[in-house]
């Protein structure tokens, strides 16, 4: 179950203090040039240590490719791509105590003893790493059929960044967005969330937050009925993204404030001849199919479960009642560094779809 | 990708207007007595035709069983059953004239000219009658293993029903709930809920609603990361049933207005070593993976798109701008019947996910 | 595992003595007229009953389709065919002698005791009834692609019929030979088989044979490396048709005492500008991936299991050693009915793997 | 389609000439200790440059393992091994000059321009080493559930090994076997195949053979009908094996020359209660699954395509009719560094049964 995709294929592997970490890539188109630039750039939007809203823990996340790439260019057979693990201070970890939120506990009980529980091993969100390289590679092939994605942080808490207009995106707005050091589309609002987070990690706590996402150039025609939607396909892949709660397309749990009426997006044929609807609210997809509307989705992001506060847990081996508190170097927010992984996720799920034919 | 699960495989086939529709399913394991008033019961829930909230159109919906099934049991090998379609009126459906909403559209542009467009063909909410069958048959498989299914309606535009407590839910909550006709706890804000949807029939429009539906039970230790997650799977799942278009699970978007303080369920062990958590925002999940609290998820379900009301759209023949009024007979909400259908897409995806072991 | 491809999948359901058997196939381009005498012609090439070099069990065979199809043509949604089980004699049937030879006893020890173990149940031939049904469809579905697929008896015991010329090979070869009763090239060699088919009838024996099978005009370029070879694909599809128990491509074997030299099909472009090889010893196929040149292999089929001497067995349900007489109608030799099983079996696969693209 | 299995996968990538090659292994048990010296034993049984039967092209063939390992022991998430190339010589490599036998044309015709040629790329048999590597980490887990596999060189041309008896395999003939030079049961045959070999070698030709592999100790009841037979895996995955153009299981072709009364396999229970065989003419196999008897098939081994000989081809560039000729370090025979490569592919197939239960 760490392998995704029909037609183009993820495998993901590692821990978060193993050797290394990395993901091969099966059935990538032969013949695409790489943008290395692009792909470095997008691997330091998810990287740690730049800044006080995120871990100290740095880490260079260079990634170095094994195969299919020969030339400057993909070659059509599998893609490996690996990341060492080079600033790792296992002695932060407690193999007993499990820590709330987490996955030590149903990592233990799933995989035994044997589970690698450093620094939440293959549960780790670094793990996100080798999907943002995935993702990098993603978005290069879809460049090149006119398919572009972005995102931004939609909310912290209850400060809110102005939303999308679901009808109408540009995707100038994705590349200003995300050059940004925190991806809002407004500054005053990405202000606000910035200061949430920061008096959260002065208290030793942590906050969450909503990714807005949106796919644009999707040609019509992707997805299938009846197992094989394009929500189906976008929401397995979100839900694999540690401490994604909930995704909604288009206007989501808002739908069921309204009537039929609203909540149709008629049809119109604009002058040269394509359909088109006036509304989104469908976010550019019906019956599971897209339609060549945007496709818009935001995902709910929990607080980082790691936080510094005394909280009580069980210890496994005595199975006793205790309290742990947890030191080590920690995110108090992950919406930021998430955005990239969220783009990712949904590069790669849009890809495999339009593959797929 | 009409096929679905890894152990629990469902392949579902039929048109709203064909000779029949139906659903394979392989790998169910062998020598499970099958208590066929309770699946003819779950059928009912599913069905037409029962009062003025739903479709005059009247389904016997009588599922023939044509193998895997000997001496009144499975017999581990595919099962297969099929349902009549016999009230059928394709003469109320227009070829050319894309309803909003709905998989018109995009169904042309993906499968082309020979679609089956006839009430909807494939996509019709008509094929969740077999889904029905293959949960009730999941739902069955599972009661011997002491994993129990309910849901409610959470809400009609603003009605709200009250919420289940996401720690102590009882089973035979589920037995007196699905019993109703309407699927509420509380049967006053039920009867504000079907004022609402006849307000909207009387108005040729119609409404949608949040379903909540929680899994008790459950094994800990089931879901595989990276991306067999349970929540994965669980919204794999729930985006193939038409007219979801959100899912949430656990606390869901109301997380990102919490602290990782208020978000984390801490463990501790009872009196008899079960480790328990004593709050359950993350709905029984930790990591993707359950850790045996109740599972607990809602997902939004958009008004349902057929309206008698006047509407823009295209007509594709002559690619013109036009209108439609759609006539026929037609849900004014969708929501009470529906909650059978989630029930029974989150019991085949829970079951693979134990038989993956 | 019922279920069998990646783009035209086939899910096999159905037991010798239950309601019924069947298929759906999921995965049909839209839009394909169905030649439905040639599909009825192809399933009474497999059909028993008709002459006595096979059982006398009569079935009528008649595939209803329910879903997947419409005015005459396939929708591009899953086509389901079903055939009624009529002519069963469950009575012939012991549940505890563990018939040599068949899979009565690793049934049981899969599925356990409520494994349907009439006929065979899920094991029987009867099974390859829907698989033919399939196999028609994708031969339908070849034929506007310009492949044919095509077969004879090449051997049975040692009486051979005159072998193909793997270079060249002309499809209306094909066409003369499946219009036979029994399918040979030259009916001097099909009288002798015959003859050794009675001869082993009226002992009560049975006698297996050789099915050598071509497919032409396959495209350049299917099959994928490493783990989707055309050898794969056919020969996993081979090996679930019972009773087949190898299979070769072109020289198979026999390359083990040639040399390089010798075994190496040489390349050269013709006048057309097409590549070609002088020989054909790699059955069109190279590094698992096809080149043009007709893909030919052979499968060995092992006597008929059910012969009416006296056996040595077990009772399953004593454990004792004891024996049996197996009684009933069987056939002497199944060679001559699996001709068309081994074709629709190289239809499916070739097409899945010329749909993967 | 670079990745097999349902519950152990294997995922390979990698090309003869890039940076490196390796497996992503997911689905391991967790908590296995790994007999390293055992796996890099059956690292060296593959590796060339050994003596004068093989290509003097040396490789180290070190596995560094990425994750999944932890305190010695595999810890159930995904297992990455790599292999890096070291002795590579591109310059041998021409890239427009079609090598007979060979994949570079079916490649160019797949992959496309950018393809990587050197050394047959992908197609390569290098990739084989992390194949063996996989498969040595499958027998680790298999001896743990008392079942092992061996094989020996049947034949090299008219060169006969003593065949295996299909009922009475020892374990220990395997351990004597592959820890020889030259895996044969008796030498003086594999001096006679040796010869042969060497023969070929000065003649700048090439030879093929037959391998033999066993199976013992398998459970009764793997592999499942009516498309996961044991065969179907087997056999799927040993035409993944560069070379490999025929598999016959136990008596296989030779079955078409018998009956039934002397095909069948006679049932009885042995004094402990055991179901046995008197003959294994099946191959431990009935209806494609296990019956608990030795499973033993053989695998025609085409000889090597790179010969140093003139032979006729195109030149794709120009599409000219031309000759080639191949230099470089090329083996004279692959047959006895294939065998363990049989071995792997075996134990991965075996072990994927026996984990799908």
């Amino acid at each position: 179950m760490n392998i995704w995709g029909n037609k183009f294929k993820v495998s993901i592997f590692g821990e978060s203090h193993g050797n290394g970490i990395g993901v091969v890539i099966d059935g990538i188109p032969g013949g695409i040039e790489l943008d290395m630039e692009f792909i470095e750039r997008e691997m330091q939007r998810r990287a740690p240590g730049k800044n006080n809203l995120s871990t100290p823990r740095s880490e260079a996340d260079k990634v170095e490719i094994l195969s299919g790439f020969f030339d400057g260019k993909t070659t059509g057979t599998p893609l490996c791509g690996i990341i060492r693990n080079t600033n790792t201070r296992s002695k932060d970890y407690n193999k007993s105590l499990m820590r709330p939120g987490h996955a030590d506990f149903t990592g233990f009980m799933r995989y035994g003893k044997c589970h690698d529980y450093r620094g939440g091993g293959h549960f780790s969100g670094r793990i996100t790493a080798p999907l943002v390289f995935a993702g990098a590679v993603a978005k290069n092939v879809l460049r090149e059929k006119g398919v572009y994605i972005g995102s931004h942080i939609k909310s912290i808490c209850d400060a809110e960044d102005v939303g999308l207009d679901l009808v109408n995106i540009d995707k100038e707005l994705f590349d200003a967005v995300s050059a940004k050091e925190f991806p809002v589309i407004n500054d005053d609002c990405g202000k606000k969330m910035k200061d949430i987070i920061l008096k959260a990690r002065n208290e030793q706590n942590s906050v969450g937050g909503v990714i807005e996402c949106a796919v644009l150039g999707v040609p019509v025609g992707i997805g299938s009925p009846f197992f094989g939607s394009v929500e189906s396909k976008i929401s397995s892949m979100m839900f694999s993204v540690p401490a994604v709660k909930g995704i909604e397309f288009g206007k989501g749990f808002e739908f069921t404030k309204m009537t039929g009426k609203e909540a149709n997006d008629e049809f119109y044929a604009d002058e040269n001849g394509n359909v088109k609807t006036y509304t989104n609210n469908n976010a550019g997809i019906n019956g599971g199919i897209s339609n060549g509307m945007p496709i818009v989705f935001s995902v709910a992001v929990k607080p980082t479960p790691s936080i510094a506060q005394k909280q009580r847990t069980i210890d496994l081996e005595s199975m006793k009642n205790t309290e742990i508190e947890i030191h080590g170097r920690h995110d108090p927010c992950i919406v930021h560094r998430a955005a990239v992984v969220v783009e990712s996720g949904a590069a790669i799920a849009v890809l495999d779809m339009i593959l797929e034919g």
